[in-house]
């Protein structure tokens, strides 16, 4: 099937203007005090894994790279600006003439990632790597968000198909365009969203609604029209009325009296309220005596990873599930906390650490230009740990590695056999696109690979082991001394 | 200050094409099968509070014109659908002439609103009132999500302002754009998504990160660079390195070196992390005993209703908030779970009413054709009841109205001295356009208006009062009779 993809809906949009707006009294100033280019390096990392989980599933460095290339301000944007009578001309010229020139690193979709590494980082001009936070935080985490939520479901599913059937319920239209495409990064088989499948080539799919049913006078008719209409696809919803005296009996009688004469099998029933299990179960052993042991049963009605975990181990008889709300707006965790946290300013020769501090300790930032490496233990192919390392360390992969826990620092351990690979990819070298995505359903795949990459303890929904992020000596060295300098400066000033 | 207003991006977008895929499928068969031009009745309706509150407030409206407005397909739409070998040719040809003729009739944003009643009803064919179902929940959930959560955010910060601060971590680029004016319809004083307030005139604020902080090299240079280029809007962020040993001893020290002799005073200083009461407190006391009793106090950091009414109970010293991942992703409950179910067919003389049966008495719907009535009390305006009654229905007003619970059914309440205003408003009459939306600030005024003729009861966060939703004798019976008939038939079959 030729598939007209990628229709470029983004392409339409001039999303230059979402910026907080600070992003631009920031730019502003700046400009006037002569650091529009001073050369700074942005992280984005995440502090902490949703729903307890043991990693998160990068995406939306496509959308990122969109945003990035059609980076531009319109007339319209810098009159609007000027009305609010605090920009000097000079700044609304700069954004008249903006060419977008920064240099930008990010973990490629599907990757499992962990805390505190960069996942993004921008190096450029002051006023262009500021005046991105709001988008790149916003593509970033939103994604990543939904991808990491899909990525539970579908493991709780254990290899039956997930149909992401959210768009009614996500928040506003992009969430329910770019979630339908995150769930299937995330590992889902298909949406409901027809748009995204137009735009990214993921599978749409769908049937009837109760709608369907009512509008006929009764069911029995409803289903005999569909089978009539849909004889190659046909999956009946049960629940209108009654799944058991009403629903699967006007099923099974309408697969006998139109698909059978047509030497069609008819593909499903879908149950989308009460108790799933019972029904499940009563539905199984209805079809399978009626002669329809192949005939698929689907179940829908607010599902999720603890859901599905629930009813599959008590028996339920589920071929797949179609999950909605609690997918596309990851409803047990909605918010995915990444930052974009200055970490250094200079340019090649001259970068100078810079450091966030905080009474929580897990707010204090990693400085420096860094990128990171993740080791594989090279018999079993298993992640041993990330390594953040400055950018200009180099692993040697025919010695042993010494790493260590960057908190519990007398946690040491001594790798050999192993091999590292760089996370970080460059997508833009001088404000110019330098990396192409993979199609979505590629990058699913590769999600999956690189996930089997993990230790089970690592997947584990409750209490997963703690996957290692560790520093590199010299980088924990860096931050060690940047974090003393400021306790000192501080304890002996009174409180 | 002139605004470059409601700058039209949603015009720029074909979004016909976000459809759950079996709007298509059915839509197909109704074509085929001579239901096409059925006219058929929907209601869009939620059936819980979100947060156990007592009401929602109405928003979305707006957006659903302009989608309604935009309604077509392109060639290329046309195409894609083409390649999935399902569609007949006479149905693409209908999509590609597709001309909308439906009634629509809607409540107004801004309207406090209540579970079953219908915020949309669409009367129309078949084939056009099926395929707008995912943009109207899409729309109206969303947003009337956000305006109901900022809604509660407000009312906890007790008249100080609230700033909408959520951009970056909201769920897609519309969960920030319509997010913001949402927020703002809730009761929000302005947002820090510029694009909100370039399309919708709602004031977009801001001043500066922590990065401008580090970017210097020390604090007090920072805060003074700041000071001389924004010497009449002067808020600092003080939480960068340590409150109250460097950002309030800087702040002061700058507004005393810079500000002081041009004779200007500062905005404020904001708080980002940290015990916010404490630090509060100590800044206050800072801040007066250095002379600047009238600069402002400013706080953010994953602030919510739950939290603002803690710190100010504890005495926090608070002038205005910045709220944001939990209100642009309403955290605590971020679905909301509005429904669009069938609930009549056939046209003006001979409508038949529809009804969905569920195993759980909440998910059965209201039939037929109908319309809202808000009852209020003559002398003290504040609103008794809503009435759901069928389209034909008139409440006279100079005779004594019984209403009574529909579920509790000897619980009544004679109402006298009582006026009657309908909620659902046309705003489509046989597809064309009748009804002009307010602008969003206006739209603010109406909601804290129509809020305040609601009992404080119902307005309380914990355990509302449950407001009257009622439903006219006729509706009643219809109701009653369908419902009858439908138990009977089922309790004569065997399980």
């Amino acid at each position: 099937m030729e598939l007209v993809k990628n229709f470029n809906l983004r392409n339409e949009r001039n999303l230059s203007m979402l910026v907080d707006f600070y992003e631009f009294t920031m730019g502003n100033g700046y400009l006037k005090n002569g650091y529009a280019n001073e050369i700074v390096y942005f992280d984005m990392f995440f502090r902490r894994v949703p729903d307890g989980g043991g990693y998160c599933i990068m995406a939306g460095v496509q959308q990122l790279i969109e945003y990035l290339s059609n980076l531009k301000f319109t007339v319209e944007d810098i009159e609007y600006l000027r009305t609010k009578n605090i920009f000097a001309e000079e700044f609304l010229d700069y954004l008249k003439n903006f060419q977008f020139t920064c240099d930008v690193w990010a973990v490629p979709e599907g990757y499992p990632v962990f805390p505190n590494e960069p996942l993004v980082t921008v190096k450029g001009p002051a006023i262009q790597a500021q005046l991105i936070e709001t988008m790149v935080l916003l593509t970033i985490n939103h994604q990543t968000l939904i991808a990491t939520k899909a990525n539970r479901i579908c493991r709780a599913a254990k290899g039956r198909p997930v149909m992401e059937f959210g768009s009614r319920r996500a928040q506003g239209y992009d969430g329910a365009i770019y979630g339908a495409r995150a769930a299937i990064i995330g590992g889902c088989s298909s949406t409901a969203c027809t748009i995204s499948d137009q735009m990214f080539g993921i599978p749409a799919v769908g049937t009837m609604a109760h709608s369907w049913i009512q509008l006929f006078d009764d069911e029995y008719t409803a289903f005999k029209t569909w089978a009539e209409t849909y004889p190659d696809n046909c999956v009946f919803l049960i629940d209108t009325y009654n799944v058991l005296k009403s629903g699967i009996p006007n099923a099974i009688k309408v697969f006998d009296e139109v698909l059978k004469p047509l030497g069609k099998r008819p593909s499903g029933v879908r149950i989308d309220s009460g108790d799933i299990t019972y029904l499940s179960n009563r539905c199984r052993e209805m079809l399978d005596s009626a002669g329809y042991n192949d005939v698929k049963i689907i179940v829908s009605n607010s599902l999720d990873e603890y859901i599905i975990m629930d009813v599959l181990s008590q028996g339920a008889e589920i071929d797949s599930f179609g999950v909605g709300e609690r997918l596309i707006t990851a409803k047990s965790e909605p918010v995915f906390g990444g930052v974009y946290k200055l970490v250094a300013v200079g340019s090649d020769n001259k970068i100078k650490p810079r450091i966030k501090i905080s009474e929580n300790e897990e707010k204090i930032t990693n400085p420096g230009f860094k990128k990171i490496y993740r080791i594989f233990d090279k018999k079993s192919n298993k992640a041993i740990a990330d390594l953040i390392t400055l950018h200009d360390e180099v692993i040697d992969e025919s010695k042993p590695l010494t790493i260590f826990d960057p908190i519990y620092t007398w946690k040491v351990k001594k790798l050999t056999n192993f091999y590292a690979k760089e996370l970080l990819v460059q997508i833009f070298d001088k404000g110019n696109q330098v990396y192409e995505s993979p199609e979505v359903i590629d990058i699913r795949e590769f999600s999956i690979k690189e996930t089997e990459k993990l230790w089970k303890e690592v997947l584990r929904f409750e209490n997963p082991h703690n996957y290692y992020v560790d520093l590199s000596q010299k980088l924990w060295d860096l931050k060690h001394n940047m974090l003393r300098g400021f306790t000192e400066e501080f304890s002996s000033k009174e409180n």
